[in-house]
C-alpha cells in the first residue's frame, strides 16, 4: 500500500489509517537501516531488532499526517518521521538499561540489553541516534529544510529537551515533585518529541511561522494528555496489553499525574487538554480531521 | 589569541601552534556547550566536565589546519572541529562505561560515570552526540555544506565507522584477530574520525573531489600510524604521562600491532605510514607544512 493510496483514502477509519502508516514506517525503516554486514554485523542486527517490528509509530504518524494536511511531500515526510522514530527508539533502548529504568520487556519483547548484552544496548542506542541524523541529512528535501529538521531534532532530543527530561526524572527527589515539576519534566521527556513530530510535518510542507505556532500548541497539549494517559495506564492497564511492565510508578511511590490529581482528576485533565489541543487546529477546518482523531486515540488508547 | 593571529604566525613551532588551537577549541566549546540551568543542570555540568579542560584536541586541529591550508573560513572550521570533538568525547565517555572498557581515569581525571554515576555517564554521552549535530546545523556555512558535514559525520561516527569499530573490538574473539582484522577494526574505530577531521576542513573550504581524495588518503595513513603509536604507548608509556591506564591490552593478552609486529616492527610500520601520509600532501607543497608536522607529532608523541 503506497502512501498515495493512504492519501486518497476517503474513509476516516482512524485505527486502519494508523495501521497503514505504521506499515509504511516499518517498510521504510527496513529500507533505511543498513543490512547486517562485516565483523560488526551484530550492531546492525541489534539496531534493527530495536527499531523494527513494533510500536504504534505515533510520532512518524503525526509527521506524515501533519504534512498531508498541509499538502506537503508525503514521501519526504515519511523519511523524516522514520528518522524521528530512530531517535525515539534509541531513547527507549537507553532508558531500559540496568543503570536507568532496568526494564526487561519493551513492546512485548526482551529489551536490547537482555536480547544481546549491556554494551550492545549502549552501542545500539548510540547507533540509532547517529542514524537518525544521517537519514535526515539524506532526505529528499532542500538543503535548507534538511538543516531545519536536523537542528530542531537535535534541540528536541537534547539536554533542554528529551535528555533533560530523563535527567530530571532520574535525579529529582520524590519530595520535590509537585504538579509543576512533573509537567515540566514531561514536557521535556515526552512532549519535546511529540512537538517535533508535528512541527516536522510543518517544516517539510513549508508551513508559515503562524502555522507552526498553532501546530506546536496542538502538539504540546496532546503531548501532556499522552503522558497523563500513560500514568493512568500504569495504574489501570495490564502488562500484556500495555506491552511493558505496569504498576512500576505506584510500586516505587513515584509522583505521577494520577498520584497528584487522583484517577478521575487525571482523566478530566487529559480530556480538557484534548479539547484544547483540537481548538488549535481550527485554522485547518475539516482537513484536520485525522489530527483531531489522533487526540481521541491518545486519550482512549489502552496501550 | 584570535584565530587570525594564529593564522598569521610565521614561525612553525608545532607544539605552540597545537597548543594555541587547543586553547581556541577550549574557548569555543565553552561557548557552544550550554551553561547549566534548570532542574536538569547536572547533565549540562557532566557534558561540560567531559568536554572541557583536556585533550590534545588533535581532531579539531586537523580540521582547522586543513581549512587553513586550503584558504577556507577559519571560524567555521573551528566550529566544525568542535562539533567533531563533542562526538569524539561522547565516544570516550561511553567507551569508559563499566559495561565497556570500565575505565576510572580519562585525560588524567575521573571518568564521567565515576565523577557522577553510570546513568549520567550514558546520558552525558548521548547529550554530547546530539549536541555535535546541533552545532553543525548552526555553523556559519551554506546549508549545502552544513548538510555535507552532518551527513559525513553521521557516517564516520556510525555503524560502518566508529561504532562499528568499537563493536568489532568488544566482540571478535582474540583467536580471530590477525593483522588484517585489527587494521580494519582501527580504520573504523579511530581512523574514521581522523579521516573526517581532515575532510571536514576540505568541505568547509570547498575542496574538489580530487583534493578530498588526497586529503583522505593522508588521513587514513596517519590514522593508522596514530593507532600503532597508541599500541606502542600502551607498552612503553606510564599512566601519568599517557593520562589513562596503560598496559591493559598486554595484561588482557589482546592482539595489538605491537603483539603482532613486535615493538620494532610496529615502530617501522608507523614510520613507513608517516612517509606515505606526507606523500599525499605533495599537491600543496610548502603550505602543507603543518599537516606534515602533525604526522611527526603523531609518531613522536608520548601521550
Amino acid at each position: 500500500m503506497p502512501l498515495s493510496a493512504v492519501s486518497q483514502s476517503t474513509n476516516h477509519d482512524f485505527p486502519e489509517r494508523l495501521r497503514r502508516v505504521a506499515d509504511l514506517v516499518e517498510a521504510r525503516l527496513d529500507a533505511l537501516l543498513p543490512k547486517p554486514a562485516g565483523h560488526q554485523a551484530v550492531i546492525f542486527e541489534a539496531a534493527r531488532y530495536a527499531a523494527l517490528g513494533g510500536g504504534k509509530r505515533l510520532r512518524p504518524f503525526l509527521t506524515v499526517e501533519t504534512a498531508r494536511m498541509l499538502g506537503g511531500p508525503m514521501d519526504a515526510a515519511l523519511t523524516v518521521g522514520c528518522a524521528l522514530e530512530c531517535l525515539h527508539v534509541y531513547s527507549l533502548v537507553h532508558d531500559d538499561l540496568p543503570c536507568m529504568d532496568d526494564d526487561d520487556l519493551r513492546r512485548g519483547k526482551p529489551t536490547v540489553h537482555k536480547a544481546y548484552d549491556e554494551a550492545i544496548g549502549v552501542l545500539a542506542g548510540d547507533a540509532l541516534l547517529t542514524q537518525s541524523f544521517e537519514i535526515l541529512s539524506e532526505a529528499d528535501l532542500s538543503a535548507d529544510v534538511r538543516v531545519t529538521v536536523i537542528s530542531e531534532l537535535a534541540k528536541s532530543g537534547g539536554m533542554s529537551g528529551m535528555i533533560g527530561g530523563q535527567v530530571v526524572d532520574i535525579t529529582v527527589a520524590e519530595g520535590e515533585r509537585d504538579e509543576a515539576l512533573i509537567t515540566e519534566l514531561q514536557a521535556m521527556k515526552t512532549g519535546a518529541l511529540i512537538d517535533y513530530a508535528v512541527k516536522a510535518g510543518g517544516y517539510v510542507a513549508g508551513a508559515s511561522y503562524t502555522e507552526l505556532e498553532a501546530l506546536s500548541a496542538y502538539a504540546r497539549d496532546m503531548g501532556l494528555a499522552f503522558q497523563i494517559q500513560d500514568d493512568i495506564l500504569d495504574v489501570t492497564g495490564d502488562a500484556e496489553t500495555v506491552g511493558k511492565a505496569v504498576g512500576k510508578d505506584a510500586d516505587l511511590g513515584k509522583a505521577t499525574f494520577v498520584s497528584i490529581l487522583g484517577l478521575n482528576g487525571a482523566r478530566d485533565r487529559a480530556k480538557a487538554l484534548g479539547v484544547q489541543a483540537k481548538n488549535h487546529l481550527e485554522p485547518w477546518g475539516a482537513s484536520a480531521q485525522t489530527l483531531r482523531q489522533t487526540v481521541d486515540f491518545v486519550l482512549e488508547r489502552e496501550h
